[in-house]
C-alpha cells in the first residue's frame, strides 16, 4: 500500500516518473525510477496543474521504445513519462482559467506541471456533475472516444451485423461492444479468461465472449460469429486476427486502432511465414476495408468533436447503457507496475491511477 | 500466325479453349485444350453471340486454381474459360436485342455463346461510334472502370497529391496514371523494364515511372516521391509494395485491385519472415485506409454506374487526353499463349484477342 502523501508534502515538491531504460520485451520495474524537485511556477499566460488521477494505456509502451509510432514522439531517457491526466488549476496567470477548476490534461506521471491552457479541456462546466472526474480518462475520455471513432465514424455498424472486438473488457474495447449494441449490432468480444469473458456478457452485455487462451478458439469464434463478421474493430492483432480473417463478410470493416499483441516487440505475435500476402487477398476478395486511425486526429477544432461525444456517452453512462468499468491504482509511484499489469492484460476496465484526492 | 477461319468455317462450328489441367505456377500450353462442337441454337428470349473480341486479364489466373478468388467461381477442369468479350448479336429469340448489333458480354474463350440478354451492355446505341469497338474490353470496360472506381470514387485524388501504380503500361495501370494527371495528381508509374518506363512517361504522360528491376528501385521511388505516397493503387503486391509502405503519408488511400505478383501461388513474393504486423504497424501509424474491391461490384444497377463512367472516358480518347493502347492478339487460338505472355509481363496496354473480323 502506498501512502497518499499529504498536502503540504505535495505543496513543497514534484514527483515526476522517468524513463531511465528502454524495456526489450515486456516493461520493468527498473526501466522507471522517481525524481524529484520544486514545483514549477507558471509564468504569465500559464496554470499550475495538480495531478488528481492519470491514464494508464498501452500506447505508453510504444513511447518507451526509441523509435516511437510516428504519430507522438518517443520519451527521452530521463524525460517525465506522458500520459493524460485529470488535474485540478492550483495557481492561474491564465486570463480563462481559475483556480479550483478541473480540468483534462497532459501532465503525464508526475504531481504538478505547467500549461498554458492550449492542450486543456475544462471539466467542471456542468457537463458531468454526477460521475466521477476519472471517468474523463476512460469512457468519456480518450478510450471511450477511440471505439466511438473507430466504431460509429468509421465501421459504422447497421442494425443486425455482427462486431468482434479483442480485450473486450479493456479501456477500448468495453466501449466498442457496448456501443455496438446500442446501434442494434451483435457484439462478440475475445479476452483472456473465462472471468474476463463472464463480465462481458453478464456486466456489460456482450452478445458472447470468448476466451482466447482455449485450445479451440477458432471454432469457438466461428461459432459465435455464424453470420459472418461485419466490423472487426482490431486492437490486438495477431491470434485473433488469424481466427477473424476467415470469417470476415463481404464489405466488413476493420477499423484498426492498435496491436497490443506486438507492442512488445515488432515481432512478437508474427507468424513463422509470411501473412502478408493472405491479408491483402482476404482484403481484395472480400472488399475489405482496413482503416488505420488514431484518435488525436479527431479531437477536431478546440475539442468540438470530443465535446459531443462526451455529452452523448454521458448521457448513456446515466441512463446506464453504457457501463464504465475502472481498475484504480492507488497512488503515483504505483504508475510503473499498474502499467506493467495493463499490458500483461491483469485488469478489467479503464485502468487509471490515483495521484491525489479530487 | 494462325489463320483466321473463313466465315462459312465459323458458321458451321464453334471452337472452345477448355481448362485441361490446373496449373502449378506460371500457366503452360499444355494446361489449355482445344474443344469443338456444334453452334449452339437460341431459346425462346435468348440470343445467339458470336465473339469479335476476347479480353485476356490477369483475374483468369486465379479463376484456373481449384479454389477460386471468392467473387468468382473457379473455372471447372474441362468447362471453357470464362472471359469478357466484344460480341455480335448473329440470332435473336430476344424481344429486345436485334442480330447485327454488337455488345458487350460474356462469352468466354469461345467462337459462340447464347445469352439471355441480362449480362449484356448494348455498344451500338451511339455511345462510341468512332472507336474501335474492342476498347470496350479496354479503356472503355472492365480495366479502364476499374481504374475508374479504385481511383477516382475510393481514393479521391486531390490536386498536388502523388499517386503511385504499379504495372503502369498495363490495361488498369495505363489509366490510373492518365486519370490522376487529368484530375490534378502527379502520377508516378512502376513498371517493368526501361522500355515500358519510357512509353508510361513519354505517351501516358507519367510525370516519373520506376524499372522494378532496378537494383536501386527502393530509392529511386523514394526520389521519385519526395513529397511521399498519398494514393497508392495496389495491383502487384510483392516488393513494390515493400518499398511503397515506408514512403505512404499520414491518411494514405490504398485501394486494393490485384496482386499479380502473387497469382502464380500464393507464397509467390512472400516475404521469408512475417510482413503483416509490419503492414498493419503502417496501416495504424499513418492512418491508411486499405480498400479492397471488385470492379463487378460497381458495375450498378444495369450496368448504370458503367454507363456513365463509358460515357466520360469515351470524350477522354476523342479529345486525346487518355491514350488507350491496345496490345492484339490475333486468333482465338492465341488465347492461352497470350494470357501466358500477359502474366509475364511481355505487353504493352490492354491484351485483347482478335477472334473475328467486326
Amino acid at each position: 500500500m502506498n501512502p497518499t502523501p499529504s498536502d503540504a508534502q505535495v505543496a513543497a515538491l514534484n514527483r515526476r516518473i522517468v524513463l531511465a531504460a528502454r524495456p526489450e520485451g515486456a516493461p520493468r520495474l527498473s526501466d522507471f525510477r522517481v525524481e524529484t524537485g520544486p514545483v514549477p511556477e507558471p509564468a504569465h499566460g500559464e496554470v499550475l496543474l495538480q495531478t488528481l488521477a492519470l491514464s494508464l494505456d498501452p500506447y505508453m509502451r510504444n513511447l518507451m521504445d526509441p523509435v516511437g509510432p510516428g504519430y507522438a514522439p518517443p520519451v527521452a531517457l530521463g524525460e517525465t513519462m506522458v500520459g493524460g491526466t485529470v488535474s485540478r488549476v492550483v495557481a492561474s496567470r491564465h486570463p480563462d482559467l481559475r483556480p479550483g477548476g478541473l480540468v483534462l490534461a497532459n501532465a503525464g506521471w508526475q504531481d504538478f506541471t505547467l500549461s498554458d491552457g492550449s492542450d486543456l479541456l475544462p471539466l467542471d462546466s456542468g457537463s458531468a456533475p454526477a460521475l466521477p472526474p476519472s471517468l474523463s480518462l476512460g469512457a468519456l475520455g480518450m478510450p471511450g472516444f477511440t471505439a466511438h471513432v473507430g466504431l460509429l465514424d468509421l465501421a459504422q455498424p447497421r442494425p443486425g451485423e455482427t462486431v468482434v472486438v479483442a480485450a473486450a473488457t479493456g479501456a477500448v474495447g468495453a466501449n466498442v461492444g457496448q456501443l455496438a449494441r446500442l446501434h442494434g449490432a451483435r457484439a462478440v468480444g475475445v479476452a483472456g479468461g473465462a472471468d474476463k469473458c463472464r463480465h462481458a456478457v453478464q456486466v456489460l452485455g456482450f452478445d458472447a465472449c470468448i476466451d482466447r487462451h482455449a485450445p479451440d478458439f477458432a471454432q469457438r469464434l466461428a461459432q459465435a460469429c455464424a453470420q459472418g463478421i461485419d466490423v472487426y474493430f482490431e486492437n490486438v492483432g495477431g491470434a485473433v486476427l488469424d481466427a477473424v480473417l476467415p470469417l470476415l463478410n463481404p464489405g466488413a470493416r476493420v477499423p484498426v486502432c492498435g496491436f497490443i499483441a506486438h507492442y512488445n516487440g515488432p515481432m512478437e505475435g508474427a507468424s513463422a511465414t509470411d501473412q502478408r500476402p493472405a491479408l491483402l487477398a482476404t482484403v481484395l476478395q472480400k472488399r475489405v476495408r482496413l482503416q488505420g486511425f488514431i484518435v488525436l486526429d479527431h479531437y477536431g477544432e478546440r475539442f468540438e468533436h470530443l465535446r459531443r461525444f462526451r455529452e452523448r456517452m454521458h448521457r448513456w453512462i446515466e441512463e446506464g447503457r453504457v457501463h464504465a468499468q475502472e481498475h484504480v491504482v492507488d497512488g503515483l509511484l504505483q504508475a510503473p507496475q499498474g502499467l506493467i499489469d495493463l499490458l500483461a492484460g491483469r485488469h478489467l476496465g479503464k485502468t487509471v491511477v490515483r495521484v491525489a484526492e479530487a
